[in-house]
């Protein structure tokens, strides 16, 4: 059996600005799924989800990336991958069969099949039995929430009683980061890009207050108001003017793990905005952290039984924005950048 | 006996700028030494050295200090104090007794005899018994050689085989990480600001090389060349466009210990230099880290004691800028931001 199988591939680099249907193109080739094509060690997937997570825009920078965009770059042609579930169509590992659902956490060609290395699976899902959705799967559970756990506890270690603020809080790693945050009893606060997210965010999410950095003309002030017991810790998500507003108000001994700067990406570097604060960390003693889940993967397991139990208990829920077709992955990555979505945005095949 | 005892005071806040002689004044006033005039629990000292410290700096701010300088500032007319060496000439503690060489960190006063609390003393120096100098408790083994160990040791991690980056590197500080360093069995390189310190900390402090940052339009480029394979430890002593230029050749899991930032103290916080390129520390996972030392202290006897080793076996040396007199004070002061002092610098007053 061969497929008609449509693939998003990188046909120019993007090294600044956002990516447009120059960079990014969808293709129609045809694919074998006939066991004897699948090599032994590989199976057939049928991708079900997809995961658009901010990293995937520095991954079409191309090999000239001297702007700190730092993961692998694809190449020119190159189908992109990135996290998704899948269902095995084909086995050749003894591990799986047709039928088994499976997370694969940055390798899963932007396909509607594919044939890959079992070793790029991350896990088993068995939905059915343990209660959790495919979605949670990718979001509290997937990329975001790891990140989140990383940030608030790991990196941030906040404790009972800590000050946090978050930014982008009504995204991915944001409605992750301060729910965790008010688990461990915070005081929370979050900004985000519309009334609407910031109501969210403090209905959905629980978060004890926040803003609309849309509407603030002075983050200095908005933080004077917001944080008058100073900040412990920081979920950077955004960097550049935040960030640098932020450092006007730390603790001494703050936290800041830097789990991304979506603020700065489309940018060149030397147009990036300068922190000119950095001063304020010496006499306040704080630690900035930057960090990339993988290389915390051997904290997952306390992370995937943490939150396994709290999304059983309904103490953690995420917002999806669900988006149908494999055509809408360039609009679902730009949607990212423009604070036009909610929540954690997921692409739903339409073979589901 | 009452003593003609001259101190200096501040006399005018110094927000901004490199404070002068409106700012920090020199006066006489009668001190009584009599024992009766001595309170239980306190010494009357005779001042014998002062240690001329960068932080010093941000203590004349005064009140309204928006700028992220982080000592608590003295006020207006109060004497005021640091870190030094006196001899007890009056006790009413019966842990010390007159003739007993002390060292006092932080709250000396900058007066040629003082009465100060017992508590305040931080040990009993016997320079006589243990080889030491008195200079070098005051340098390597004082705040700058305190600050050196905690930013190679505690923050930096430096090991064997680190590619190590020091600023101000032949200045109290960076003379004595560079030598940490190199016993780590790193490669270290410096920059400061002649060539004339350029070829000191290589010849005696024994950086593997380094380069006047005066010379170099160009700080990328000088980094390129001086760090083929990356920078794995910066220990920052002077923040501002060296910091940002360093961040351009971080390898995975640098650590930065900011231990000052010199080249930004005299601005107001709006006008220092802006580092735009803080997101490559979310990539390479960087650390950045704020320190006092006063956080460090339960560390300090594992720092004495590897120093009070290195210093005997002559693999650590300082250099001190010494300056005679207690006049001295605002000249010496003034000299850390011109490049125009080497090592260490340290008042020695006429008593001596």
């Amino acid at each position: 059996m061969a497929v008609e199988n449509r693939e998003w591939y990188l046909a120019c680099y993007a090294p600044h600005g956002v990516p447009n249907s120059d960079h990014l193109k969808l293709r129609t080739v045809s694919l074998s799924l006939e066991p004897h094509s699948i090599p032994d060690g590989h199976v057939a997937i049928e991708t079900l989800l997809l995961s658009i997570d901010p990293y995937l825009r520095t991954t079409f920078t191309g090999p000239h990336n001297l702007d700190g965009l730092y993961f692998p770059q694809f190449q020119l042609n190159e189908v992109i991958r990135g996290v998704g579930i899948g269902r095995v169509k084909v086995s050749k590992d003894s591990k799986y069969k047709e039928g088994d659902i499976v997370l694969v956490f940055g390798d899963l060609p932007f396909a509607e099949y594919s044939v890959i290395s079992s070793t790029n699976i991350f896990s088993k899902i068995d939905a059915a039995s343990d209660g959790i959705s495919l979605p949670d799967y990718l979001s509290c559970l997937g990329v975001p929430g790891f990140a989140a756990w990383v940030s608030i506890e790991v990196i941030g270690k906040a404790k009972e009683g800590s000050n946090v603020f978050i930014s982008a809080a009504s995204g991915g790693v944001g409605m992750i980061a301060g729910q965790l945050a008010k688990l461990r009893g915070c005081r929370v606060i979050g900004t985000t890009g519309s009334d609407q997210k910031v109501k969210l965010m403090k209905e959905e999410f629980g978060y004890d207050d926040g803003f609309n950095y849309n509407k603030e003309a002075d983050f200095d002030a908005a933080l004077s108001k917001y944080f008058p017991d100073g900040i412990d810790v920081y979920v950077d998500n955004v960097g550049g003017k935040m960030l640098e507003a932020v450092l006007n108000h730390v603790n001494k001994h703050a936290r800041i793990p830097l789990c991304g700067m979506i603020s700065q990406y489309n940018k060149v570097w030397t147009e990036r905005d300068g922190v000119r604060n950095l001063l304020n960390m010496v006499g306040k003693e704080v630690r900035m952290e930057g960090f990339m889940i993988g290389s915390h993967f051997n904290r997952f397991d306390d992370f995937a039984k943490e939150m396994k139990k709290y999304i059983k208990e309904g103490k953690v829920k995420a917002k999806h924005k669900i988006n149908i077709g494999i055509e809408s992955v360039l609009d679902s990555l730009n949607s990212l950048f423009t604070s036009s979505n909610v929540g954690k945005v997921i692409i739903q095949f339409n073979a589901q």
